[in-house]
């Protein structure tokens, strides 16, 4: 053989960053969204899909702390027209793209506007544990033209709850607070300066108190420390404690914004009594330091789930949606579930166990060549009334094909012979005389 | 309000090429989309998602016609390390992730491996009707090691025409043909080079009989123009009509090529002699020239959707996926919808209607401040019984919060008044006590 003959094999390699599964795993992954997607719409929220790119001059619009991650797109072969339209980028989350898409389509949409989106996004940072360049989002957000009822605030909360309940990954605990309670303490103690306060608050649970506390003494806040950190340290279950524990924190704070936060707090916890036990604490802890929220914020834990740290599924109330793309006020509240870093880890950590390799609750056995017809037919009986049905093509040994069904993990196999119809519980090892116009699997 | 208060707006418009719709169409597209995944797992084919990219290298490895539609990312701040990493492509169809997945898991999957996909994918060339940049397309192949009973033809033929029917567009037609006839007929003539005769024939449809015969006349085939032109006219439903058909074209045929042909597309007619007399053609003058099929071929016309020029859905029998990847003849074959474009041109041609803004099916009315809990408890209750609902959640006039119900389209309003529940159907308008344990909604 040439060397001109012999065929060049380039054998691939996975991508760091960019997640693929077997398709065991996809199943498992894609009942996952379903289930989101399920809870989503149960709550009357509608669907949005906004292209994977946007104008490079919408996405920056942002902020320059996310541009190092921004992927442009690049002809492979320029045209030379292509200088004159705008450089495209893919989008590095679903808010930016949602702001745009409401701004542009404004008078068409109708508000309250509510919708849930889960798309990839991408973000060129270094790859890491839990960290991907492409991943799923899971957002759901209600905006409303200049201004939005608190109860949405617990609306969206339950629904994160109940979406992340639903994939039935162990306890799942919200933790809610509103900024405007520290901020409201902050402007109580004529603290100027409220950026570096939060942005050490945020800190609280990766590097502890005392380190907290050396930031604090570096911002405006200085001689303030204990009373933030003891603030910032509240966790209580119910409306009833919150209040008593702030009761406990300084005499009469007057400032507006404080005793607005409490009660928004205190309303969405009320909303919220209905949940189980466990499923909700006012944690003020939670400033979610470096973004635009302005009230009620959320962060959530896997309590049965260690290993993921941080918050699976966090966001919180803005006052100001699209002010870069539209001259309306746009208030509203939301959350995103970090859809496959969550996946990621519980299949990492053995929390989910892989699907069958495929769909078919039958596979339709071919026993010899004369009965292929026979098999069509049976299989498209199952087929119309609900069941999914995988034939076998070649006539082979039966034993063979039903290793294949047992490869494939599915429940059934059906043997359609000449002299009469047999079902066999791959599961059981139980084989019964069936009629395909009247048989149902057993419920599992 | 000085220059430096004022807020920069950067109005957005769409981007040419990529698609994007409101809530309303969006859940008709999200619909159909759900139909043709439910179809294909009926068949027992399993769902596989590859990265939006590939290496360069891999994407590229098909030929160099597709090049200039490719889109190359770039990181908007390259770091030096960026250079050590392969570059990546937004994959530009299915079929090259496709093989470099089953490549690259081979060890892992089972065959014959029947997988089906359903993502965007991006093609940068000019958009134009029914041409665009990022689009789904809706993908079905099954593979084998070394080789693939030819019965898996027709049931991906069969596949096709349900995903289609499902949609509910109208009367679907299968074109099917087998490049086996057309080429050992070119084989029995002693004609070398078949490329050119198949491109000819490629466009007989688009450019009428009397051009493809100027196009032969420069071919090998010079001579036998009427002779090729009269096979690829052969359009008939059954397999005995094929075979007679054929009989007239030409005195003894002996070149096996040719043989194994007609018995193939006679073996897939049959298969297919189920399906409703207009669903299927042999239509010989189907070749997908360009393409790397070696048997079977499809395409797909709406019959009650002329304005859809060009095949809705199309693809073949290939001889080796994965060539490029690895050392191993896998033989499939699969079909392709190429999905955005047909939703586009049913869009745009009124063929679809809208559906309404939310998917609730009942919208809770909050009468008063004082019923919220009964209106939450309502809502909660009816959503466990598997119903959508979405809530009012500001104390307004009952009126203006039907008038919210009716703009967004959903069929029922729930009063949850403290002396009792009532329902409203707002498209009957009749209005009548109800308890949400047991109310049920009409059919529609």
């Amino acid at each position: 053989m040439s060397k001109k003959d012999k065929k060049q094999i380039y054998k691939p390699r996975p991508i760091s960053g960019f997640p693929e599964w077997l398709p065991e795993v996809r199943a498992v992954e894609q009942k996952m969204l379903d289930k989101i997607r399920a809870v989503y719409e149960r709550y009357g929220y509608c669907n949005i899909e906004t292209p994977s790119v946007e104008e490079l001059e919408v996405i920056a619009a942002k902020g320059e702390d996310v541009d190092k991650e921004i992927y442009v797109l690049e002809r492979l072969q320029a045209e030379p027209d292509d200088k004159k339209s705008a450089r495209l980028a893919l989008h590095f989350d679903q808010t930016v793209p949602f702001a745009r898409y409401v701004a542009q389509h404004f008078s068409d949409l109708t508000f309250p506007f509510k919708r849930y989106q889960m798309q990839k996004v991408w973000r060129g940072e270094r790859p890491q544990m839990g960290r991907m360049r492409e991943f799923y989002q899971c957002d759901i957000d209600v905006i409303n033209v200049d201004s939005l009822p608190i109860s949405f605030d617990a609306e969206v909360a339950a629904i994160c709850y109940e979406a992340l309940e639903a994939l039935e990954i162990g306890k799942v605990q919200l933790r809610i607070s509103n900024r405007k309670i520290l901020l409201g303490l902050l402007e109580d103690l004529s603290i100027q300066d409220s950026t570096e306060v939060l942005r050490a608050i945020d800190k609280l649970e990766k590097i502890g108190v005392e380190e907290v506390r050396k930031l604090l003494e570096k911002t405006d806040a200085k001689g303030f420390e204990d009373l933030i950190i003891k603030l910032s340290q509240i966790k209580v279950r119910s409306s009833k404690e919150l209040k008593e524990n702030l009761d406990t924190i300084k005499e009469e704070i007057t400032a507006q914004t404080y005793i607005e936060g409490i009660e928004e707090l205190q309303f969405v916890l009320n909303q919220l009594s209905h949940l189980p036990e466990h499923a909700v604490v006012a944690d003020l802890s939670i400033v979610r330091g470096l973004d635009y929220y302005t009230g009620t914020v959320y962060e959530t834990q896997l309590l049965d789930v260690p290993e993921f740290t941080g918050s699976v599924c966090s966001g919180g109330r803005y006052d100001d949606l699209a002010g870069n793309y539209i001259n309306k006020k746009l208030p509203g509240v939301g959350i995103s579930i970090g859809f496959s870093r969550l996946f990621d880890v519980l299949r990492q950590t053995g929390k989910i166990q892989p699907s069958a390799k495929s769909p078919a609750h039958v596979f339709m056995i071919l026993p010899e060549e004369e009965t292929r017809q026979r098999a069509a037919e049976t299989a498209r009986i199952l087929r119309q009334r609900g069941y999914n049905v995988e034939q076998h093509h070649a006539p082979q040994k039966i034993n063979k094909q039903l290793s294949q069904a047992e490869k494939k993990g599915i429940a059934y196999v059906w043997l359609p012979f000449a002299d009469g119809h047999k079902v066999k519980n791959l599961q059981t090892g139980e084989q019964v005389d069936a009629d395909p116009n009247s048989w149902e699997m057993d419920d599992e």
